[in-house]
């Protein structure tokens, strides 16, 4: 029987607090290293060396883990369970990955949901193939050579990040051909103006990604998008032959008969958990190909089944949550930075910005009721080696610590690479991560010129692995999924839910309305050259 | 005389602490939101109607700028005394905009400075003219179509924020044809390997950016350009006239007599500061025109010039400083949000967060004596209305409270705009950013269930402007570059060095070297791989 309690309920919570933490100044070296790494699912692996965490402080984090039950939760929410509880909806988006795990079975809808999420694999599989191979044209007969997925927040973040992440692959991963993908998000018209600039619209693919149906933002940029298509006068051009749309069945989009086609998820998926469903699948099979999404479905997969085991030192992304919040809670730090070593990753870390945040930015537990400790942290972040040359001086000399999460690679991903003062640019790049981790956490005094000096003591963790293959990229965003879900549960608060997106619609709605009698809209809408 | 002394030695700093914050969940209306708006560059204007601050804390802030005279160290720096007293420089970034204030004359390294930058403007005209008009052309013989800025830090971030925010310029503002702009900054290879793929390298210029002409990056990413076009086979192809330089007159890029030009910058231009020297003006003008840049340059003065005004009620910059510290140094908030409502200023933030932690994360004070209060806060930004979609959800509701700085725009910048029930898209975008501000500072208890309760008394502050013209642009860029620079004076910092890069540069250094005996660096580039 699972239990919900508040983290300043545990005893686990106590026992932590009264932890010293360890020093990884003095005792970071080669054998620490070697010892705090975790295997995850292939080649990924957690590594906790430069964490300020010792035996004693993970003992504890594993006994705040049971306590909280923290395995059995993520078992309750693979069956099924009611795990959104302010929406009362299920949390399946595990499911989406293409198969079960342990043969679950979960109904709702009037249908299997994993048999449902096939169904839907299926349809994306025939269609992108379609496209892909030519036998679905634009309405003027022209082949697709560009996709442009229309969503936001959501239905933008993540697809576009793991878009962005695979555009270096090849035909060692089954890409053998790609079509280039483009994003509109923003309401600003001019997101949507730079990103036609020069597109072939007869050539052109638009996928509308809304759950609902009825997002402001996507509606108003399907219609721009065939604003233009009208007024292009291409003789025979017909917009709703250019568009699919990916929304839960009952939605109206759901139920337009001219469009191309249609992809259907529920409402059983949150929008920041959904790059695995048609809301990424179908951008990413139309771009890379069918085989590429169901690569990353794999690596998801066999990332949620590693994080099924209960020992914390065999678990990376349970000792990677847990280490969380023990930065969060005990040490008090606000804010988390996400540092990959690798360009293709370089809007990952703004995905996982809307994972982390959306989910765990909460002040109330599942119950409804406020919480007096910290929950989600601020995340931010930028690829290395850039962020060297940018923000790293705070991180390495300010007056606050700011713990980080790195993620490397061992190869490079792409075809090119050169030698310079003799070393390539990937060893570069690898030497330059390892530098930083050890630079931050140990320092190095310089007693002649304190403005030369590191006082070391910063923290971070490394996400590594091979290549940044489908498989991996899979396996690193099941891993921030799957840590933001152990950390709700941590919390006892409902990361699956976002009400504080509400007050501001409505007030929109209101100001678009005329503002009534509100002064400060009214004030702010002067200011802003607004008229009613 | 000035004087420089910490902040926690003034006595205005100690009334401020005793100052009891505006409530403005109860006192924003219309009045105050009208009242508390400072006019700046053009028509840009700052408004902090939503930061609890009352008259008594803005005397008490005007007492502090005055007790650490704020604008008697901006005039000095002006006049060319040391201000980056770590490495003994001058920083005369404001002179880069092409006009002295005030007539001001500086001398340094035998030539009068103004005359200096001034004579590089004229190169870059002149350059950028006969690019774009095809009087220089590829080693082929074709017109230049493509420009790629190599560089890394304040090599890229401002340069290409500012190219992608002038993406939709047009003929308004004497821009009738566009050159489109690349960047390559990371050294992993896959960086370049994106970039380049699918170039006409025959029509691409390249522009190397490195004021010391050996940054380890952009060395490397030379290379690999330089073999990509020797491995290319295409006849006639001669790398070196590809190649512009924008360097310092003393370094190893300087001396290349095979390249096609060089434009100069100095040792008392900071990176991040470097935008409106030739590190932004090259590129800019290639893309755009140089009229482009020169209003870019025109708006930046403009907004130096309205910094000089001593009374805070009339310098919205300082104002903007001196709120940034009370929230910093009495409220205890640890960040700030940049929030532009543009998708054109999409990397913005990203620039800002360079310059502010770069400049401000400093644990010394500018005689390199420790200090002990906090000095620069973390930096991290979206676009709206993106960001509603993803991390205000902890904005609105998290458990901490973090401070947003607001940029919006009356007029869109594209032709594109249409109606979607009932309001176009640049309308929604603006209700949307009205909506917010309110929503943030006023919040709506809901008693019936807390989670859906917004506690309000989130504070914001909105930068607004008619359009994102050239002029427009370059002024917000000042504005920042000025309220960073109050900041690091108040806080009695060099905000123009960055000791805190060296020690992950040396150990750096150590890896690709082997690592010696050094434990720790083995066993992390075990990790990743690495063999020596």
């Amino acid at each position: 029987m699972t239990e919900y309690r508040n983290l300043d309920e545990t005893k686990a919570f106590a026992s932590l607090k009264a932890c010293r933490p360890f020093d990884i100044r003095e005792g970071l070296d080669g054998d620490r290293i070697k010892a705090c790494t975790v295997a995850e699912a292939g080649s990924l692996a957690y590594n906790y060396a430069a964490m300020p965490v010792d035996d004693e402080i993970i003992d504890t984090l594993q006994a705040l883990a049971d306590e909280q039950q923290l395995i059995d939760k993520y078992k309750a929410l693979l069956g099924g369970e009611i795990m959104n509880t302010g929406e009362k909806r299920m949390v399946l988006h595990q499911l989406t990955r293409g198969r079960a795990i342990d043969g679950l079975e979960v109904h709702a809808d009037g249908v299997e949901k994993g048999v449902f999420y096939e169904g839907e694999l299926e349809k994306i599989k025939d269609f992108s193939e379609k496209v892909r191979n030519g036998q679905i044209k634009g309405s003027t007969g022209k082949q697709i050579r560009t996709v442009v997925q229309i969503g936001i927040g959501g239905s933008d973040l993540g697809p576009r990040a793991l878009c962005y992440a695979m555009g270096l692959v090849g035909p060692q991963d089954g890409c053998t051909k790609k079509i280039e993908a483009r994003f509109i998000s923003n309401v600003d018209p001019d997101d949507a103006c730079t990103v036609l600039e020069g597109l072939d619209l007869e050539s052109t693919l638009f996928i509308l990604v809304s759950k609902s149906g009825t997002t402001q933002e996507t509606l108003a940029n399907r219609d721009l998008v065939f604003k233009v298509m009208q007024d292009s006068g291409i003789k025979g051009l017909v917009p709703q032959k250019h568009v699919v749309a990916v929304t839960s069945n009952t939605s109206p989009l759901a139920g337009d008969p001219d469009i191309l086609a249609a992809f259907f998820m529920d409402d059983h998926i949150g929008g920041r958990y959904s790059s695995t469903s048609p809301v990424g699948g179908v951008v990413l099979s139309l771009a890379y190909g069918f085989d590429v999404f169901r690569q990353i479905l794999d690596g998801a997969h066999a990332e949620d089944v590693s994080a099924l085991e209960p020992d914390i030192r065999n678990n990376g992304v349970l000792m990677d949550a847990m280490i969380g919040l023990y930065l969060r809670n005990v040490l008090g730090y606000p804010y988390t930075a996400i540092l990959p070593y690798s360009q293709s990753l370089h809007r990952l870390p703004a995905h996982f910005q809307q994972l982390d945040m959306e989910s765990n930015g909460k002040h109330v537990n599942r119950f409804g009721k406020p919480v007096s400790y910290s929950t989600g942290p601020v995340i931010f972040g930028e690829p290395g080696t850039n962020g060297q040359h940018s923000f790293y001086q705070l991180l390495h000399q300010g007056t606050d610590i700011v713990p980080m999460q790195f993620i490397g690679f061992r190869e490079k991903e792409g075809t090119l690479d050169a030698e310079n003062g003799g070393s390539t640019s990937q060893t570069k790049l690898k030497a330059n991560l390892v530098a930083q981790i050890v630079a931050f956490a140990c320092g190095r005094e310089n007693a002649q010129d304190p403005n030369k000096s590191f006082d070391g003591g910063r923290p971070s963790s490394l996400l590594v692995a091979d290549r940044l293959s489908p498989f991996t990229l899979g396996a690193v965003l099941a891993h921030f999924e799957n840590k933001v879900m152990f950390q709700g549960f941590a919390w006892n608060i409902n990361s699956f839910d976002q009400e504080g997106v509400q007050l501001g619609k409505i007030l929109a709605k209101k100001v678009l309305a005329g503002c009534g009698e509100d002064g400060k809209l009214l004030a702010y809408s002067d200011l802003l050259g607004m008229e009613f």
